[in-house]
């Protein structure tokens, strides 16, 4: 029974915790803390055995934490994750790593002086059951040499406090790293297209339309679209030498009324994505029970979406193409994957 | 922690122990017997803390076991059922409830003297998620009242053992406990059309045509085709009085090569279900630990399947339609589902 | 350019003078006739060069008409057959041939009597793109023998004068025709079974369930709902012995709306079978011009839909199973389709 | 009758001949002429009454001939335009409306001179069902405001005579013109991105990824793969602001075979776009008979394809985003569509 410590029980730590004792086999949640302490002690309340801690670094110190999950606003993600790293614990952290490319450099050179991976990065996508069809058509050889990849990223609405450049920090940093762990290479530039402006999201430039260039040569480009009402809708097809491979409609249910065929779509992330968190945090679990290392994105793949999500704000701001420069790669962190 | 006992250590059981210990939350498995003492003590070396017990007798009285499940032979579930309610415990039994329909009574009356609910049967359909989103239209009212349903059953191969009325009780009786728990209605009659034979069952009879009338008036037509080769595939489409509702193709990938843009098929019912049994015993654990009722196919569901299983041998053998019959329903099982 | 006489210029002859005058080539309409002589007048006058004649007798004989075109109502069908036969012109009949199975023996008769094919039956399925697919692929062997056939006819609803027996004389009668072409083998028995009824039908009994037994022992099923509501559907799967192929939802178009991806299905049988309708009299026309026979529907397959349609409302009207009784098959007439 | 002499009995001026004399109403082919006088009389030996003519200027003079179509090598294209002009005589000439910009803006200066329209061009995608389908949705509002488009132009295989440019030139020109009649709106720049290369087209650069803004601010992009080998695969999705609408996949038929659902794809432009031909000859005859204008593509479109085709050469040389600049729009043609 692998005992986990919770860093922070806002709605996606309190998923979390839900998930890894109501949903999840081999882990207990031993310990929780948050800035607010009123808020641990009220999600503590209701675990039987577990402790609140006054901070983030107690409860990384506590014997009675195996491993660390960082789930805290994002600017205190590197502070906890370097102190894991400092104590020897494994640590799941939600994206982003850190919310600059120097604390993920500084993370990343933790590890790397600690001589072993202790971090996984939260990017669930890699756990999609449907994208790891996708990869496993690619890597079959059925459509050749992967060339191209369309993706779209819509979502029916955003909050208020969604900015202009949120559409690459938030949104589209999930196709960021998805393509590099789909096409195992790295990101070398990017640039921003900025189309006709939907009214929906009023001030907002919404869509935009991204484009990623590979290592190799490969060609991305992704929609965002954030208020585009109809549902919440992510697509990806790879263009490959002989044929092509997409992203299916996963449909559980098709309906004929009303004059036409229907099949339903998600209208939130959670109704699309809720098993790949399942799938990400089990997979970390039974890989640290096994003695690690965790499988998942590593600190590698954070920093490296870090940077490229940095030069995708810039491509937005300037209009330009922009390239992509990556810190020589540790042998820690051998394949992209 | 719910503390599981298990009966029987064959395949079924092996696959609901690795479930309840590496994918489940809120459960252990204490204890387990088989007829082959030494299947039950290799499976019982891998897990801490599991005893293996001399019979199923023995199991179900240890005071470490909170709920039973048995998956052993067909003939012996009667006397473990019965047991398991003498003891007053939860117990999952694993299609079929009993082998015989006057054993399904008796453990039904067992339970009606007991006077609450503490058996579910292993009809895992009604936690597929197809299944559930189709009922879920259908009970949204979209396609108006239902009048009938289309279903085909197709297995790739069958086994050696695999005779001519397993077609009923192995294979289509999913669906005669799916549609009674769809529709929320009994089966009153039966019928059994033979259409021409496929080569590829031998001296099979395969394909054949099933059909079911609800006490409602609806007619279920099931194709049963156990040698089709291509894949595993499970259908189902609803008619309604304004639509129709049917089984999506749950699709994860969609591949465009050598002329054809194509969706990929299961070829094997473990594709297909998988997640449907992880959710029928995480369910059946959480309505336990609860304080239970399960929430799950009741005995009653289970002497009902058996019965019309039995009607379906006899139309079968006999070219007619056959009508079911079935005791008063006990005011412990309000509603069919 | 073949001179084509319509007799009849009610719906279904005006939507065929249309075709022949502004859709299709090498056909010219040089006499029309109607029960109703003002009403063919009004038609004769937007053509030039059309005469109207005061019979359908007068219009065979009309040495400027090569071929006739018979579109009037069903009991004057046998009429004009037989006068077109014994003119020895060749004749398109629209459905049905005649309206008893004697009057199709004696068009049969005389047309075996006269030696060679001069008469085409209206059924039109045959000539629609996605039939004609559906019976490539069958004929490909992909999916191995073919040894069932589930179908469904839908309407969104039906006129007033609609009565029970339409469901199998005008609307079950066109899977009559083209199952016995796609599978080439005649029906031997049907029965009709009665699902729960639809409030949308008032007292019509809708839905029904058709079952066809073919000669070579293959098992056809067909839904007929015909105030169903949300479109004009025709749908239909054949099961092989390996796989099965169903006919495609032939969407020009999908749209993602509202929380659904969504597929137009046609509300009407104009939208969906209008091609169909003139690939069947252009391939008409050309057979004729060549210098024949038609190669459509024989005045046989208007006889066998005769007799299967007659046994077909015997069987709804007693709940058997009957058994389809054909005279010996001229050899005219050597293949089914 | 509409007469038609046709200029040009190379490909695809036989299959215009073939049309409209044997699938088309209201044509005939009164004259035929080819640069090669051997093949015109072979053409025209297997058509009664067809005369043949020593040139297009010939032909064009022939009071037996009411319209022309051309059909020959793009260079000749302007010299016949122009004399069918100045004849005042209808014509219909393939693409390219003729090979350079300026004669092109010439053509539109002689026929704005000439005072109505005489010209359409042949850009067919306009007449097929699918795309016809697509702008009706769009047109409709259900997706809301337009705003950007995706397409994917995909063939198998390429000649070898398909140069870098061809790209731009023969295949995407398609999408240029479609995207000015789906949207109704001019393209004032495009640019082409260069993704990694497939071997399948040996030095080729293949697939290229091309963008094209619109007056109104929507953004399109058309991936453009030529030696996909899978099949010829014409695909489009608009985004709009509150949804998308696509091309359906036009299935006729799908098979379950193998461990996979197929649906079939064309291996061929002429299966995809057959229809498409015939529906735009027919509305041609049919315009021109009815007095005209014709309601096609006209000379305008021809000379704004010619110009932004011109821009995505110049694009692709340079790797840069190039503007599109339009002469004035005369008034004679005053929607884009």
């Amino acid at each position: 029974m692998l005992k986990v410590g919770v860093i922070g029980t806002g709605m996606i730590g309190r998923d979390h915790i839900r998930r890894m004792t109501r949903v999840l086999a081999g882990v207990a949640v031993t310990a929780v803390t948050d800035v607010d302490v009123e808020a641990a002690k009220n999600v503590a309340d209701r675990l039987p055995g577990t402790v609140v801690h006054g901070s983030g670094e107690e409860l990384i110190a506590d014997p009675g934490v195996d491993a660390v999950a960082i789930c805290s606003w994002g600017p205190t993600h590197e502070q906890y994750v370097l102190a894991a790293i400092a104590a020897g614990k494994q640590v799941f952290c939600e994206k982003p790593l850190a919310t600059t490319e120097e604390a993920c450099r500084r993370i990343v050179q933790a590890e790397v002086a600690h001589g072993r991976r202790l971090v996984q990065v939260g990017y669930m996508r890699r756990y999609d059951a449907a994208y790891r069809a996708l990869k496993a058509v690619v890597s079959s050889g059925t459509i050749g040499t992967p060339l191209m990849m369309h993706c779209a990223h819509r979502n029916p609405s955003v909050p208020a406090y969604y900015e202009k450049e949120s559409a690459i920090t938030d949104t589209a940093v999930h196709e960021i790293d998805m393509v590099r762990w789909l096409f195992g290479e790295e990101v070398t530039a990017v640039q921003v297209l900025v189309p006709k402006k939907s009214r929906n999201g009023d001030t907002l430039q919404d869509p935009l339309f991204f484009l990623l260039e590979l290592a190799g040569g490969a060609l991305i480009d992704v929609e965002i679209s954030v208020n585009i009402r109809y549902g919440y809708d992510i697509r990806g097809e790879v263009i490959g030498e002989n044929g092509t491979a997409a992203l299916g409609d996963l449909s559980p249910v098709t309906v004929r009324s009303d004059g036409t065929l229907a099949v339903p779509i998600p209208t939130d992330w959670r109704q699309r994505f809720l098993q790949a968190y399942d799938v990400e945090i089990q997979e970390w679990i039974d890989s640290i029970a096994a003695g690690g290392p965790p499988l998942g994105p590593s600190a590698w793949d954070g920093y490296a979406a870090a940077v490229v999500s940095d030069a995708g704000v810039t491509a937005l701001r300037t209009g330009q193409r922009v390239e992509v420069s990556l810190m020589p790669r540790p042998a820690l962190y051998e394949v992209v994957s």
